[in-house]
């Protein structure tokens, strides 16, 4: 194994908001058309595992690079400076792994035609 | 004018986070190729205009159906409570208009691939 991503969420009290990104993670994983050899997430607080932790976790299961995706709305401090961080220590516990940060969801130049998609699909159903 | 698109965010102290989601809302509302005749923006709190002051403005311009649609990645109180509330509560002062609440954004089924797709160009960027 090479290739990882490790999903990044902020992490909530609510354990349903948590689950919500396991199973993202795991239907990322499931998907055999991606670069990735392995999809994983982590939180930033409230849940497990750490950022750091998650790293290891894909170090020790033989991923040599992985990709950090910060599940993100927004640029705040969390993307800005905590995820780096965390990602910093991450690196120190396993240093012959490569870890990139990708832009966070909210960068994504996808984003505009996925909202749309969501509201017209309301607007159809409304007028039907 | 008919039909409205009101994206409505948490709202944020930081202004910056704020003005991504007017400029997201300035960026759809540019568009010619939607069913909306116009899309704006409104926030759950720390910032305006509130969702009532947003759903009053669309119909003072003319919006006769509008789509609120919450630009929040997990179900939460928010998702489930708040924004409800606050709809109804613009539903009271604008009776005439339809107004229907959108899946929030984490539900979109074609987040898969938009996470995947940010990953991917993070990957060959990493790699060449």
């Amino acid at each position: 194994m090479n290739k990882a991503l490790l999903l990044v969420a902020h992490g909530s009290r609510r354990p349903h908001s948590n689950d919500e990104i396991r199973s993202l993670a795991r239907q990322l994983n499931a998907r055999d058309d991606t670069s990735f050899d392995v999809v994983d997430c982590a939180f930033l607080e409230l849940a497990r595992p750490s950022i750091p932790d998650g790293i290891a976790k894909l170090a020790a299961s033989g991923a040599r690079h992985i990709i950090v995706l910060p599940y993100f709305l927004a640029a705040g401090r969390h993307v800005h400076e905590d995820i780096p961080a965390e990602v910093a220590t991450g690196r120190q516990v396993v240093p012959q792994v490569t870890v990139e940060i990708a832009p966070y969801l909210g960068q994504s130049t996808s984003m505009l035609e996925l909202l749309l998609s969501l509201a017209e699909s309301t607007h159809r159903a409304v007028a039907s």
